[in-house]
């Protein structure tokens, strides 16, 4: 799918600050992985859509988990993780985008999971890092995703729960097993 | 067991200074059972021999984990979790403690787990809380454990996963299990 028609889809989806988002993610996916040897046509793609379920309402989203059994835990837990699964979910079908990789990719880029695909982790990093990202801790991971991936991402991960924990947020378990699986393969952030 | 006599059982299995960590952990496992309700007996017990097994050595506990087939994946994360449940296995076989109560407060005091018994959270928040320990946000948790003890709880894991975080060790799955299970009681600690 060529880019312009892809932005296309996908504005008609988004705010215009999440689209703006979704232009950063993309140019820091591309950047990414031209860098780490990944598909570059395939990190835009995923980049563009990886948030094409954010503004659908909760409702909706709920029945799709349900619908398609999805994991029932997340419902248990904060509805900003739903847009990833159903948006992989959506992406294929409104969209008709079917390439594993990418769908995976949208998938899995809120909460990570284990051994992840070098396209899953570019798209969490790019979602994370993109020029519009402003939090603090972002620069450091900047940094450290110009030379190593899994520490970014580990990085990103703990930068991640922490903020859930300042906010007495719940953690959601594949993302402590995406943490503990890289540190105990070695990807530690500092 | 005469508080004398499981000083005594206690004093050869610790160092004279986990030994007086475990007469702070007693004193504020008393204070709290007597605040909150619970058996005051039962938690001068559980307090003297929640850290029992802290110095066997790793082998010998890894052996205890197998043979008595508890959960694997303790073997997956740091050694610092095993002294736990093989304490409570340690306790009820060579001292001869047959408490049901006491043994998962002692079995639990790392790690925690979802919907824990009261004595079980006074053990973990008097571990956390005693007068020797100095670490940041102690005096907060200590503030909080005066009237909450569900809060306080919260607030003593949310320090423990950031410590975690902060060195780049892996979050026992089951220690966020018991966080995600206060937070969605409404154990919120701030």
């Amino acid at each position: 799918m060529e880019r312009e028609v892809a932005l296309k889809i996908v504005s008609e989806q988004l705010t215009e600050r999440r689209y703006i988002h979704t232009l950063g993610v993309m140019e820091t996916a591309i950047e990414l992985a031209d860098l780490y040897g990944e598909d570059v046509k395939k990190a835009e793609i995923a980049a563009i859509f990886h948030d094409y379920a954010k503004f659908r309402p909760k409702d909706e989203m709920k029945n799709i988990i349900k619908e398609q059994k999805m994991p029932n835990i997340l419902l248990e837990h904060n509805s900003e993780l739903w847009h990833a699964p159903v948006g992989a979910y959506l992406v294929e079908k409104e969209v008709g985008i079917h390439d594993e990789d990418i769908l995976s990719a949208i998938k899995y880029h809120t909460s990570g999971r284990p051994n992840m695909a070098l396209l899953e982790k570019i798209i969490y990093v790019a979602d994370y890092i993109e020029p519009g990202r402003q939090f603090p801790g972002v620069e450091e991971v900047r940094d450290i995703a110009k030379h190593n991936l899994d520490q970014a991402l580990v990085k990103a991960i703990q930068n991640t729960i922490v903020f859930l924990l300042k906010k007495n947020q719940t953690i959601y378990p594949d993302t402590i097993e995406t943490y503990n699986f890289l540190v105990l393969k070695g990807g530690s952030a500092s």
